[in-house]
């Protein structure tokens, strides 16, 4: 997941695997090509064994400017409309790609959040920010909807659909502490000790179970437009599954003996 | 829109259009006619070309009674199925008008803020609010259910579904702290503040992109049953229309000269 | 619905009625009898006339421990996947119960809140906590997935997509304050007046309209995945028939003759 990746920095260390988007001079924009780059290694990300969990770090103090004016907006103005689907499919298929990776997703968030930065936060499981943290959904201000790479549906499920409408008509900054309030972000810590609370994080996740965690993520995902009677169904489905694993019936044996489990995965 | 209107007060500036209901003396309550002529205005709001976004005002310090008791309840304890089926299809129509009226409404709400009057806040896309708003879903001390013109679908999708239960079930008042904790208000203001942050707010959101902006609000109800795949793919669609714009090249031109954009809503 | 319980306390009174789990020695852990019980006891809930509204308590200081290791987790270990779907779906079939048993159930939330318990908590309708009140969805803990009973569909809607998935990925423990802010619990009381305030709040509910209550909490879950559009209607429906009850009417003469009403729940 390391050996072929151009468009951002990555890394794998204690089954997490780090990645950050690297122009931190323009805080982190992204163009057509880490974005496709992006997308597929999310996409490839199913079928790898050795990593548990994925941080999306921050780079240089900014977690990410959103598509580049130059690279991404001039292009754009210029496209017909057979390309423009293309590419915002492109930028959908990267939230698509992070949604079913099967891993959790947790976003360290520093500095500029903004556009398609803000889009990748909320498509993460989880977030964690500093106070600097200035997260705005703003394509507005760019003459766009706020329907972006699914914002309209996933935004407003995080922290209500009046707040989430605010953000989206207005394109203002959300503050850290709004973001906390409103439980956008999982945890405040200072700029120091923000990679150490993110790892932190990932490796509690990555000790498992892993098997099960995937599931947790499936299924938040999945029953999101069912009925209740249809997802208590699902669920039941997906926990007679997980009741069938190894790491089951580890957290059992480990229970009984009053150890702690260690899970296999599988 | 203003010339015909004459159950309610309209009046239109700067592209916004405030609107109140009028019987301050007795804390502005709707009638069949105040809500015949509410669900024809948002309905014919979608082809008007001079209004961008609307305030739905207080008027008196209160911002509305709901159904008046003399005007409505008295005869809906009189009706049929087939009238009582008309009545509530008809307040069930208002709502529906106002989510699909294409451009941002802000309720401003002052005082008293009850029944159909609490369900026009919640319909609205954002909310102002004051220190002495009360808002309270009271269907269930009328001896009805709180699923009222959409509450049970949409109130939870702003506060919650525990906060909304407690509300539906007991009828009682939401206090503004309350309400601006629970993300019901976008914003608090003093009362003599109220019409001057409304005003604000509208004239900020119908300086445009106001293409984008129906978009935006489009999306917001569009995608409330999606999945998230189809939530991604409704957004690719719907982004790269707004993506044809002339506000989304001219926001790009104003950007590369460091100019403000103005938006001309095309 | 006292006479047949065997396995939980139960106790009618003032029209609401009271159950617990009964094993306080143990922190009151859900056995198999004890899931199945409550199951069918939440089914014929529906058609019980002197019932209108329901306490959950806590006994001897804590709500519930979730699924007994001894009882549950053992066995559970040991079974094929048609016997675990068995399982999956009987414990399913308790939220399918309580949500569809037509009176409002409110949680009173003292002590440990774990697993099962945490879902028994969050499938009530409303939730009043102690602040020794800790909840945990510890699936994770035990090597299974947080999709359990319901959990990935219906907590999100009370807390929010973020801090759900926070929850359900670390298995931690959510603290009352927090519980309270987030919007899981609607009141916090001192654990001496938890029983009071819970019988409070039900009596209050119980005072009805109770039929109009019914209908409140078949629409908050009936409506879950409709459309907007859908939604409105539903409800024009369902606020349609509660015009036609005697309470509505009685509401009415009570107001004209400045008199609280007296609902018969017909």
């Amino acid at each position: 997941m390391t050996g072929d990746v151009k468009h951002f920095r990555c890394e794998v260390q204690n089954r997490v695997a780090t990645i950050a988007l690297d122009r931190p001079d323009r805080k982190n924009p992204l163009t057509f090509d880490s974005y496709a780059e992006l997308r597929d290694w999310f996409r490839d990300l199913v079928y790898v064994d050795d990593v548990d969990a994925v941080v999306f770090a921050s780079n240089g103090g900014n977690f990410s400017s959103g598509g580049d004016v130059h690279d991404i907006i001039c292009p754009l103005t210029r496209m017909n409309m057979k390309q423009l689907l293309a590419f915002t499919r492109m930028t959908g298929d990267l939230v698509k790609a992070m949604v079913n990776c099967g891993k959790p997703v947790i976003a360290a968030i520093d500095g500029v959040c903004v556009g398609a930065g803000a889009i990748i936060a909320m498509a993460s499981d989880l977030r964690i920010a500093t106070p600097q943290a200035k997260c705005a959904f703003l394509f507005t201000r760019v003459g766009l909807a706020g329907c972006d790479m699914g914002a309209c549906a996933i935004l407003p499920r995080i922290i209500g659909q009046g707040r989430a409408a605010e953000l989206l008509y207005t394109g203002r900054s959300m503050s850290a502490d709004e973001g906390f309030a409103w439980g956008f972000y999982n945890n405040l810590v200072e700029a120091d000790q923000l990679d150490g609370a993110a790892q932190d994080m990932a490796r509690r996740i990555a000790a498992g179970p892993n098997f099960a965690h995937m599931m947790t993520k499936t299924m938040l995902a999945q029953e999101w437009s069912m009925s209740i009677e249809q997802a208590i169904e699902a669920e039941a489905q997906a926990q007679a599954i997980c009741m069938q694993t190894g790491d089951f019936e580890r957290a059992y044996n480990a229970f009984v003996a009053k150890e702690k489990p260690d899970f296999m995965g599988d």
